[in-house]
């Protein structure tokens, strides 16, 4: 099978060409520009390469409603040219074959459950931490989507007492998980890259006690079994571990299962797939259209 | 169909006889005392009655892993009488009848969606807001256990700025919403309870400003279509405005669906089966023990 794999970024998009076991033959890159060249680019290149059909994980938020007459269109993006574009029904219409559509996150957490860290589990979360924050959810084996689908970066989390800007830096909203650790945080608050920022820095800290709270949300709420933590922040592999101890703090011993308490390497886990996770969501999404 | 059905809580044990469409033919409550003695008398009652099966809506934590040793057991509760309760296995014996179980919220989930306010919805979240706070989650039409079951009362939220205790009374956790926001907060808090605190108490705004965070996580974690608020505190009635008012202004239109800005009073609701869900949802567990 020969499927093509869209991650639509609000910076650059990335298309693939590879099969429903994830495995990718060939990439290229193009930037974010206005819609009707950028997509032009990508349905030249997809038109060449003798695809069976195609899987978007694209920015959101998405309209992922297959009832909806909107059904595959970015609604109410920032970014200005692109809103209310008609994603999926172009690539459609243009190369004539099925299309298959989730977020970035969703994608990701899909390849994450099929193919990567969580082949093992039912229940698993995967969170981008990159200049945003986006999550996907997998309940029973299943992505939620739920009335659109999850936000996870938006939900307001608790500032540490050491923060300096315990509003955070997301124009909507007041102290949400996005706004408060979220990469592009970084520059605001230390003046220094999420990249460039020492090892040890008060700053570090800060970001695990963000991130466990997102954790611990997901172990509370949903009762995951599994959260993937990615994108560029997690770059910085000392992360995990303070991420993981913070965790086990905050729950401080209330779930009574021994992987929460000896275990939480298991469950905070980096994701299976690398820096992948989107394009191979993707390559899923394209076979599922296809019935595989 | 006679069908039994147990709410097992810390207090009381409500012991019921109805049917798969959860009308409650008959009720008797007693208090939970030691468990030989609170079993004993569950297990004459429902001897008695002709019922096909039991479903227990029970305090946890509960082990729901049909696979485990353990299932049906009340696993680590404070409550040390009951820790370690093999309470599914002691009922199954006994009545020699198929047994099913949930947690209470869980049950209450269930029977919300099935028979309740959200029998139009597939991702439906049940709040009971009582002396603690608990969850049950269904997502795309299932209830979610994943590792354990939701423990939804015991994410960490945001402390109001006006809280005079902003670490909040949970013995195992800073600022979770449990310790922040149940029914028994209120006692301590202003020395009045939940019940007779009056309205427009500067109390109300913060507790307002708590359930709110808990609906927008579940609005942005699981983009949930419904948020049933139900236990004691929602009595208060005027206290369902205050929520959904303080819900829309966090929020601040991110969700671009027009029910998030429009109607939040067809989101955030009143439980359909006002008191009696949790013993509505036992009847459901029961009917699909007999693979109803």
């Amino acid at each position: 099978m020969i499927l093509g794999a869209l991650e639509a970024g609000g910076t650059k998009m990335v298309c693939s060409v590879g099969n429903e076991n994830g495995e990718v033959h060939e990439t290229i890159t193009l930037p974010t520009d206005a819609p009707e060249k950028t997509l032009r680019q990508i349905i030249e290149y997809f038109s060449a390469k003798g695809i069976q059909a195609l899987g978007i994980a694209g920015f959101g938020p998405l309209d992922l409603d297959r009832r909806s007459k909107t059904y595959g269109y970015i609604t109410t993006t920032p970014k200005a040219q692109w809103e209310y574009c008609a994603l999926l029904p172009i690539f459609k219409n243009a190369l004539g074959l099925p299309v298959g559509i989730d977020t970035d996150a969703g994608a990701a957490a899909l390849a994450e459950f099929e193919l990567g860290a969580g082949k093992d589990v039912r229940d698993l979360v995967y969170i981008t931490v990159g200049n945003g924050i986006g999550g996907g959810v997998i309940a029973n084996g299943q992505i939620v989507h739920g009335m659109v689908h999850p936000e996870y970066g938006h939900f307001i989390i608790k500032p540490h007492p050491l923060d300096p800007n315990p509003d955070g830096f997301c124009p909507y909203h007041i102290s949400c998980l996005e706004g408060m650790a979220a990469g592009s945080t970084f520059e605001k608050r230390w003046g220094m890259s999420n990249a460039k920022l020492p090892e040890g820095h008060i700053g570090w800290e800060i970001e695990a006690y963000y991130l466990a709270q997102c954790c611990v949300a997901a172990l509370l709420i949903l009762s995951t079994q599994m959260i993937v933590l990615g994108g560029g922040v997690m770059n910085r592999d000392f992360l995990y571990d303070m991420a993981r101890s913070e965790t086990v703090e905050l729950l401080n011993g209330y779930i009574a299962n021994e992987k929460v308490v000896e275990h939480m390497d298991r469950i905070i886990v980096r994701p299976g797939l690398g820096n992948d996770s989107g394009v191979v969501g993707a390559l899923i999404l394209a076979a599922k259209e296809l019935g595989v």
